[in-house]
Formats: structure tokens, sequence, C-alpha cells
């Protein structure tokens, strides 16, 4: 029921996904409101076979602060999607709807793996070398070196899941390459990552413009500041698209140009759409959970849901837990020789 | 001296702004090494009356520190520029150097107006409605509440100096447009821009998509966040135009297609070019100092040249002293009334 569109854009998503034949037999459970479902379902009869429909009338509100819906958020189609995951009904969930709420609501139905606080959102990025993992983009404020540390290890984990290639590189974003550049704690987890290494292909600081170049795989940042840079970013780009449709609208010779190049334009398009690489899990929760945005169509929801398979088919939860108990021990390692150094 | 290019693109680039008819009559004292420079400005006769060279063969290296760049700085061709601000023989400064070493030699020559501490660095941004001021863009990396509100007053002043219009709209950076979304910092300062006012035109909290949209003249963020979020966008505009080029380079159709409607394609570029709102101010100092992208062609520096002009033209130093001493005793007073509700 979640994101702009709900329905409308969840079954004809879902459609798409049904299409590509190494999903076929992926079966779906919706939540949500049936009236709302069942005329939209009627107009893709190809996945009546593969859909259930779950009915629930309540949903969480778009602006609903996270604390209320983990109060009152029983019984909403969100809810009742991440519970799905919890009794291992369904492997994974995917939602349109209001982040807060979906990150509360998954941490308090799935826990955390470990000693992990809170999850990690993850975005998809196209690259001038193919597509690149950021995180946090908006879960997780405020971070402490540890924090970025774990985000280094959680995304390189994902990378390796979704990629399925080795060792993917990670960069720190940061506002200089040189180690004394940047605040406190970026600092702090530059110097963990190098010293106790981790395992990771750690290739230091990186700067924003270093995103798009595809310098790393993963990039790691705190979640208001990417958060904000990728916004920036998808801000820019939907400007850049309506600048060049609009310029190739004025005027006979452009409206020609465009009409004999519009395959090449198209495809360009398609390269650089946002919606292509639609689709953040949440991760360090005891279970898959994605994001989809808000504002993305059918085709971008699509992206979602086939991400949320490739990760259910990895085995990438349980690759989490081990990385991570592995950090615990490395880092209290660390503290208590830190501890020896200064008495 | 300072940038990728040096000489090579600073004196092509003045000749570009001697040519606009209101600028005539504006000098230029060039600071650096006269063997360099000579050979370019022979190339550029036209400027020969109107440009004066200083000799000085020291320069400040590309990854100096601040520090160093302070204390061993005097007699490099970057503190001779900023010397000649401080004893009145020019009346703005202009570099496309180590951008740390300019701040900090700013500082230490013009020292800062009233009780502001650090100068806060301004990008100019082409927006859906023209362009945005956005700062600081990496002067200061770590903000508490009562510095984003400095940036607003000095954000607002800025933009009334060099667009000739009356009260500029502000927005505040974040994730989210709900009081309670962000940091303690950011959320610190909206409380402050509400509930004291400042006589700003203050929109609220806005998110990174919104810079683009244009949907404030002036977008307050720390340091941190808005050197990576711009340099984000900048390094994703340049992969969107070597994407499109590619494209269009791409097969006989596109490339005949490209050719017709070049003209078009030609003037987006150019609208979209980051170099033509090249030049950033440090806002705060008792003197002009604008810094010029140490990649900028002799276009972008152009652009950096003509704002330097623009401020030195307006009398908005003045108004920035007024406008502090103000602030200062706005807050002093809400402080006070702070301290009385506790007691």
């Amino acid at each position: 029921m979640g994101g702009d569109h709900g329905p409308a854009v969840v079954v004809p998503g879902i459609a798409r996904v049904a299409e590509l034949i190494d999903l076929v037999g992926v079966r779906y459970l919706l939540h949500g409101d049936r009236a709302q479902i069942a005329p939209v379902l009627e107009r893709c009869p190809a996945i009546s076979g593969m859909v259930e429909v779950r009915h629930t009338e309540a949903t969480v509100a778009p602006d609903a602060k996270p604390a209320h819906a983990m109060r009152r958020g029983a019984g909403t189609s969100m809810w009742n999607a991440v519970e799905s995951v919890r009794s291992g009904e369904a492997r994974a969930a995917v939602s349109a709807g209001n982040t807060g709420a979906l990150m509360a609501i998954g941490r308090l139905l799935l826990r955390m793996i470990g000693e992990l606080e809170r999850p990690a959102l993850v975005a998809n990025w196209p690259t001038a070398r193919g597509v690149c993992a950021v995180l946090d983009v908006g879960a997780n404020i405020v971070c402490d070196a540890e924090r970025l540390v774990e985000f280094a290890l959680l995304g390189a984990i994902y990378h390796r899941a979704v990629h399925r290639r080795g060792a993917p590189t990670i960069g720190l974003l940061n506002v200089g390459a040189e180690t004394q550049k940047g605040h406190e704690d970026v600092r702090g987890a530059d110097r963990m990552l190098r010293e106790l290494g981790f395992g990771l292909d750690y290739r230091g600081f990186i700067e924003g413009d270093d995103i798009a170049k595809g310098v790393v795989d993963v990039v790691v940042t705190d979640g208001f500041t990417g958060n904000i840079s990728l916004k920036s970013v998808e801000g820019f780009a939907r400007f850049f698209r309506s600048e060049l449709r609009a310029v190739l609208e004025n005027g006979l010779l452009p409206k020609i140009g465009a009409f004999i190049a519009r395959g090449a334009l198209v495809r360009m398009a398609a390269r650089l759409d946002p919606s292509l690489v639609n689709g953040g899990p949440f991760l360090g929760l005891n279970g898959i959970v994605v994001k989809s945005h808000g504002g993305a169509d059918a085709r971008g929801y699509a992206a979602a849901v086939r991400l949320a398979i490739e990760l259910a088919r990895s085995d990438f939860a349980a690759e989490i837990e081990a990385e991570l108990s592995r950090f615990a021990t490395l880092s209290r390692g660390a503290q208590s020789q830190d501890r020896r150094s200064i008495a």
C-alpha cells in the first residue's frame, strides 16, 4: 500500500519481474486492502497464480513517526509484510512506504544481528564503471567511527552477495584525500580500517566526485551526508534530463536531430535512470527488508523486487553474522591493546 | 600561480572579463613568477595596459597544510595577493590555489568581521530557476546551530549583493522536512531561525533534491555535507555529459542527429556547466577573497573574476558587519531569556 502509487505500481512491478525467465517460481504475498488490489490484479492475469492477497485495511501513514509506527503499527500492511518474514512464511519483504517506520518495524520484529544497533540503508548508484553501493543513506543520522567501520563490513558483504564477485573495494567519503582531513569520526574510522584491515580492500578517503567515477565499489558515509548527497544528485539528474528534453523540443533543427538520434537518447536516459537501480536493503536485520523509492514507477518497483529475490537466494545473512562477530573480536582486541599502551 | 593551470588560465580569464563593456576600467595585479606570466601576457596584448605583474617565485603548494601556509606563506603569490587587499591597494583577491591555505591566509591577514570564527565558503549552483548560493561548502567541517544561523545571515546578504534583489529565501539542508528530522545542530538552527527571525525569509528544512529545483535562493548546511553533496553533483554532471557525448558518437543515426541538434546541445551544456558559476567567496573576512575551482578553464576563471568585481562594487562588507552585530544582540537576548525561563 506504500509509496506515492500503492498497488497501481506494486502489481505491475511484480508482473514485470514474473516475465524474467530466471525468476519464475517466485511467489508473492500482497499485504493490503483487497478492494484496492483486486482491480489492478485483474489487469495482470499472468501473475494471478503466483500472488496471494492478505487483506488488511490498516496502513502506516507516510508521515507517521517511527515510534508511533512501532507502538500502533500491528496489523498494518507494512507490519504484516515484515511479520511474514519473521514467521518464515516469506523470504524477503519489499515496501515503498515510510522509511523510518519500515526500519523501526524491521528492528522490532526481526531484531538486529549480533551487537548491531541500527540497520544501514543502502543505495545502488549508476557510475562510469557500473553500479556502486552507498551506505548509509538515511537510517543513521549520527555515526561514530565504529559505526562507519560496520558499514564498510556490511557494504562489502552486500556487494559480494549481489554482484557475485570477490573483494569489493571500499572508500570512506570525506572532504579530501589526506589523512588529516574531515572530522574526528571519519578520521577514526580511517585509522581503524587501515590498522585492523578486517580483510577488506580499503582504499582510504574518497571525495564526492569520486562516486560517479566509480573509483570504489562501496562508498561508506554517515546517514546524514549520504542521504543529502544522493538526493542532491537525484535532483540534479532530474533537472539535467528536463533541460535536455526542453532544449531538444525547442526549435525545428533540435527536434529533427532528436528524432534521428532518439534511439541513442532513450538508451542513455535508461542507463542514467535512478529507478533502474531502485531498491535499498536495510543491512543488519535478521531478515531481508528492501525499501523501494516512494516515487518509483512499475519498472523501479520491479528492480526493488528483483534485488530482494537476489538477496534471498544468496547467503549474505549468514555471512554478515560471521563477519560481524569477527569484527567484534578484532575491535575488542584493539581496544584492550589501546588501554594497555595508555597504562 | 594557483590551480591546475596557473597563468595559462588566469591571464586569458582576465582577457575575457576585460572585453565586457561594463567592466572596463578595472585594473589587475598579477602576483607570481614573471618568467611564467610574461609569455602568456604577450599573447593577450589587449590587456597589457590594465595589468601589473608583481613578481615572486614563491608559491603555496597545492597540498600544503593551512597551518604551514600561515607560518611560512609570507612572500608567496597567494599571500601577496591577499596582502594587497589588506593594504587597500586591491579591492578583491582571486585565487585558484589551495583552498585551506587561502582561507588561513585570509583569516590571518584580513581578520574576521565581528565575532565570527571562520569564513564560510559559498558555491553558486545552477538550478531550474536560475542560480542558488550554497554555504558552507568546505571551510567549516563541524558546525553548531549558531554557526548555521550565521551562514543563513551571510548567505542572505551575499545573495542580495550579487543579485540585487530583496529578501532571498533561505532553506536549511536536512534529511526530511519535518521539525523532528536530522541531528541536534540542524534542529537547533531551525528553532533559532523560526523563533528569532532575524528579518530573513526562512523557509524551513529542505532536502537534497530541492537544491536543483531551486526552491530557495540560499541553501544552508555544514561544510562537510555541503562539500560532499556538491562534489557528488559535479561528479555526476561530468558523468552525464560524457555519457551523452558517448551515446551521440556511437553509430551513424546518433551522429547525424547530434550534428543537426548541435546548437541546442551546446546551449544546454553551457547552461549546466559548473564553470560558468565558478567562484566562491569566503564570507566573513574583512575583505573580498574569491576562490576559483582549481580545475577551472579561462571561462571559469573569468566568472570568478567577475564575481569578485561585483562584490567589490557592492556594499556587502558593511552590510555583513551591521547584520552580524544585530544577530549577536538578538541571540544574546534570547540566551538570557532562556536562562530566566530555566531559573
